[in-house]
């Protein structure tokens, strides 16, 4: 049974995050057209070989121009078999002279994971990688412009120690970055067959003393290379990394998401998505203004991370192969669907992010300077105090107890009165000026940023 | 964007497991349809409190009857909102006195998991669990009819000891017994909730002493309870409970279908799929009876068991709910698709299922005795043997050495002498014919059968 | 090979989250101690059947005593097999007219499954049922005691409209108070089996006309039921259903853990760990309180969460069973032990929970009144206002441009004079005092912490 | 809490599984020894810096070589600090004038992501790598003994078209090839950081012009790269794509172990684990030989698959860094010694297997020569047949209910007689005898296995 329109569609891929860019690569009649290209590879490879004339190749090129989903389908009813159904169908449409070369030595598989890992590559490299990076480019730009923000540096929740936003964001860079190269060089992984029924080549072996050379003909015709060795499928590995980075891709997006979501809190404020005039937040609470694309995002990646389980699972197939990964890696299209529209989402929402220097500056003050307490205790401890940690330790107790400021406490602290004497112009400067303690951040997101956009070409 | 048609789709569950029986739960569409039931039984619940005239309730309900999902989309686009959008388009087709009591003190998740609630718990009990009953059926008719059917018990893949292929079936009535009633069971605990934007009943406060009741007044129209406590949403582990049980009900579907594929092989023989004279079982093996309709099961199997995780992530919401369980939740329902999906293709190929008699015959034959080592054993040591399986493992060496049969080789065996005058006949019997060793595993079939056939009043 | 000391173990369970009180049931120790323990009920019931003499069961019992975990393993690694190894040791200890019925009619899981079944239900009802009462004791005295303390609500961790602290906490108890009852349910439904080598009874047939009667007494003496059906091993559903409410349960946990952490943060402030004097934040930064064992929680719900999938696996063995499930089934009582870490910590954290009054009412503040923004939009609903909603979006974003209080735009704009004049003094002091705002928080907070203190008689 | 002796750990790689090989890197005081060498490092760096004299540097080795896990535990317990804990052991065994050196300017995650990073790297290259290295000649060398031997292929679990075992073994050569170099890979790809408790270098830019050269001295002490950016924390991401890669190994050795579990199912045996005099296959069937070996290799990959998932949950930390990795990364290393234990179980099974020559020759037998179905029709379509593929489906339907071979059926059909009078003798010989018709399995087998015995060099 099939739905009539996408209102009928039970999956939300198919009916609130599908995108047209990769229906070329995922959609059903997609599949259809890559299964359509490898036969049609094949048919060029055997005319190179001799085995059939040209014309051939021709008949089936026009052929398959008009083979329309519905017809295949309605074949596949009849015979149960889903690429036999498809060679019908194209047999049905050229002369019997040129039927018998339709699917010569080929086996359902030599066309399904041949059309599969071009199909995947493509998708990732046509439409996944160059979406990444549209949006590294999106996070480099606001990495360079925010280099000099301070902000305040939080781990545990918890200030830590200052840091820049652009520094924070450069890790986003150098991260995704990463990824965006390993999908790349994943993609090129994907492996293509022609080795028959259980990769032995007893079919192709009928015809050619070099059947390897053969199978190198037909997946060039795609682009492909063969898998070292294959039974009836390719090595399943390939994917299973591809799939499996896609993942981490993903993560990599959602930890983004989580820390932009966190600092849109009412009592935060640091940045905020930009909200269109006539949006509405809440269907109850006309003030809200919530961040729904950052958590998007990350409901985005609670689907798409447990997937790899399935993609792991189907790395077993029983001895030449069994039929049980037949139903499941039908689905691993979605986990790069699913994974563009939460980049295409994120793009589109960092672009317009909008930082808050009020609530930067007034937060980064919260703690009455305690974040001076590590430079304090390091310098301290560099200019021999025995107990340096428990010393700030004891001054931040009783800064908070207090009500003081760190620096206070500690200037009318007797016994570190020798210390502040030895200490130089710009480490009191540090303890005065908490927001000067920032390290290298700024220079540090500015080099990142320059060498992704290098490495990337951006 | 949307697809144009069902070849457009990227998830299989849209374009090859989609079944309509289901469209009315999990379809775009009948979410929609659930959440304007939802959006009625507040107006209802609002009359019988005096709150809004009848007449009002028959305005939205035959306004809802006109809603398209073009429009909810349209409007949607425009404001970002789901439900807000919703609550516009029914809105602009009731007078202006109507307007305001449309969505009246509810929040958009009161109407959300209210309507969530009810298609899950509709899709189970409507279709899914008569779907499994079905199959139940079909189990218990098998399980009578081959409940005296000799087959070799096999534990490690190896032979072990006769049982009946009835009682093999037995385990698996037993087994979706239970999941049929506990889905059952899990389905009548999901929860709706009408308390508001933060679950503690603010806005139905304001006009109501008791809103508790008037909740209730609301889900009892939707033949619904409330959740004891809620906060935006409702809490999810009734959710949880039921999708994981999907996942437990598929993994005994899968079991079953690994257990008829494995008898299936070509050097056991000892059931198969019917085949249709047409169908086709390789696009280039023309001999190939391939138990496919067992390999999707467990396919269908490794798509939906990783997901439970999804599900469990959404347990976890900030506060008083963040949002990142909104995109993720809209694939629960795919599961129980893909599930009633192997269920259905289970129940037609188990209902035309074939027994070879004479494999099951030669199979058992195969060990010529050695399944009688147990039995051999047993009786030994309860005739003072005092080491009878160290004694046994020994006779089962020789015959293997010999090529003997454990009957020949223990006869002949010096120290057995003594023993073997003083067991019974129907003991000698069974080293004799160890086919008549099978416990009580007829009986045991046909008592696992009956029963199951009583409480499910199949 | 093994390791000498807990300083060598890999496991973080064997050398950090080690609890004592699991011990008799998860530690290898405690397995074999169990396995005993079925050993000794199966003599007990041949007894019983008069099958032997009361005078084997002493003398089994007694040597059970002596039964060293080293001489068990210098036995298997002689066999290479576990339950035999333990069966002849036993043997060693005993006179030779015992010897034969030690393990008579038994396979070997008959004994493992069925001190399986004993131990997990023992570690759920003696030990992870009441360190989880012991939480939500503390839960619920926490509910009681913060039920009125009001505290902005949140979603999408934005400010919403108030509640109670003590209302948030009462989900917790609510969704705790059920897994609770879930988990004890669920133990009890755990089975033990002693069916035989394939489940057929074959060999207890050889002595018993009712071999299931004789099940139930070897079972009846671990306070066990039988399987329905077996095979050589139990029906693997109730353990998959049990070990997914540990997860569920656990995952209630981090939830709450989750929102304690929220909480926290620097910049919201409202509640807070107890700290010890001599406890060390940081090692570098030493004004540092961080959430540690909120963070811990969490931490030890990702290692316990995805192990569901390895139960889920296990569902599925091979015809009368595989051994599959052999090695994998050995790592459940680690979720279980993992889960207890959890909650014994929780029960102390929470116990010392400590709450900011001046931070809850400076972050209600906040908003300068926009969390009104929803009574006043139901409000002029109510009213007659055609188009509330949108009405007082407006007033917020106004409110919002101007630096201005909700309450106090209200009030100078034009239109909404006469149905300010129309508002009654309750709804005015709520636009007024948007903390009264709370709905029936308090009082359902109490009523949930009541009822489960009843239900759990806590 | 601990436990006393290995018999009271829970988890099975403690009492079990564990292997003193990858003691020095995943046992609770091998992650000491690896955090006292970061430790070392430091102070090295320091003292190249000028930081700090070269004698505290000998005097700190000295002591971190007493340093017990007692007493950093019974600090721990005091401070409840885990790195502060292992500072201060440290700093009360050497001088006052050393102690302000000791773990200067570090934070605690410089000292405990740099240990991972080598530890994790260490175990990968010096443990799991050689050791897949040595499984891998031993399936090599078994490729190579056996790529002549011809076994039937299979697909879907049915006979399909020859291959030889070498074959088949060979793609598991290839296969596991490619993880091995990958996992050498990604091992190198780890990272250590010494940037300081949010990244910045804040501490060390106290002190350091350059404090990246000065990172770069201390991880160069451990034989270690920077992370390009860091947060507290290393970035997640190459220690995810680590571990996802080991349960891709994993997965290969299952599948292996899947197919020969299957090989050996009574009826199929063509092949053999070994099994020893006195090894026991069951307590209480003596006679049975199970596949215990390829049995606990399964279930070890049920156990580390999941698992992947919480490393992937492990990605996500707020900001500058969260703890809720801090419990879930104790236990990756558990993945990786469940690995190496189904590593060397299967190297061990693998160099003993036995290949049953009767039952090769037996199986491939019993289809009749059906298996010839695939070369009969492409035969018949190169030489023009319309419809080849359905003309043998036919002959294989006739041959089934007549129970005659493919051949004689062939042979007597009129419409066949051209075709056959027009085959070559090449061609004539595989219907003859299908055994020809493998291809260039042989060939293959030992090309893929010489290329990876070169590629290794083993």
């Amino acid at each position: 049974m099939r739905p009539t329109t996408s209102f009928d569609s039970f999956s939300p891929i198919d009916y609130r995050y599908w995108d047209e860019s990769l229906s070329p690569y995922f959609s059903d009649r997609g599949f259809l057209d890559y299964k359509m290209q490898a036969e049609i590879a094949l048919l060029k490879a055997l005319e190179k070989h001799k085995m059939c004339p040209a014309s051939v190749v021709q008949e089936v090129e026009v052929a398959c121009k008009s083979v329309t989903s519905e017809e295949v389908y309605a074949e596949e009813e009849r015979i149960k078999h889903d690429i036999r159904a498809l060679v019908n169908v194209i047999r049905s449409k050229v002369s019997d002279s040129a039927k018998p070369f339709v699917h010569m030595t080929a086996t359902s598989y030599d066309i399904i994971d041949t059309a599969n890992a071009a199909r995947f590559r493509d998708a990732t490299q046509k439409v996944l990688v160059p979406a990444l990076k549209d949006l590294e480019k999106v996070l480099i730009d606001l990495t360079l412009r925010e280099a000099g923000t301070v902000q305040v540096g939080r781990t545990h929740g918890q200030h830590a120690v200052p840091i820049t936003f652009g520094f924070a964001l450069s890790g986003y860079v150098s991260r995704l970055g990463v990824c965006i190269e390993a999908l790349d060089a994943l993609a090129k992984e994907l492996r293509g067959k022609f080795s028959g029924a259980v990769g032995a080549y007893n079919a192709s072996s009928l015809f050619f003393d070099d059947p390897e050379s053969f199978e190198n003909d037909v997946l060039t015709g795609l682009g492909l290379q063969a898998s070292e060795q294959s039974t009836q499928v390719t090595q399943p590995e390939p994917m299973a990394r591809l799939m499996a980075e896609v993942s981490i891709t993903l993560g990599v997006l959602a930890n983004l998401s989580d820390d932009m979501r966190a600092l849109q809190r009412t009592e935060i404020g640091e940045i905020g998505e930009e909200f269109e005039a006539s949006q509405v937040g809440s269907s109850t609470m006309p003030q809200k203004r919530n961040p729904i694309n950052f958590e998007n995002v990350k409901s985005i990646w609670k689907i798409v991370m447990p997937r790899v389980a399935t993609i792991f699972l189907d790395q077993i197939s029983e001895h030449q192969r069994d039929l049980t990964n037949s139903a499941s890696s039908r689905t691993y299209g979605e986990s790069i669907a699913y994974t563009l529209s939460a980049v295409k989402r994120l793009t589109k929402t960092m672009s317009k992010l909008k930082v808050d220097m009020g609530n930067l500056e007034k937060n980064l003050a919260l703690g009455r300077g305690s974040v001076a307490a590590e430079p304090l205790y390091i310098i301290l401890a560099s200019l021999g105090h025995p107990d340096a940690h428990e010393k700030v330790r004891n001054l931040t107790l009783t800064a908070g107890q207090e009500g003081k400021g760190l620096e206070e406490v500690a200037l009318s602290d007797a016994e570190m009165a020798p210390y502040l004497l030895r200490m130089t112009e710009a480490q009191k400067n540090i303890l005065k000026n908490p927001s000067l303690y920032t390290g290298i951040a700024e220079k540090k997101a500015k080099a990142v940023a320059e060498n992704w956009h290098k490495r990337l070409s951006l």
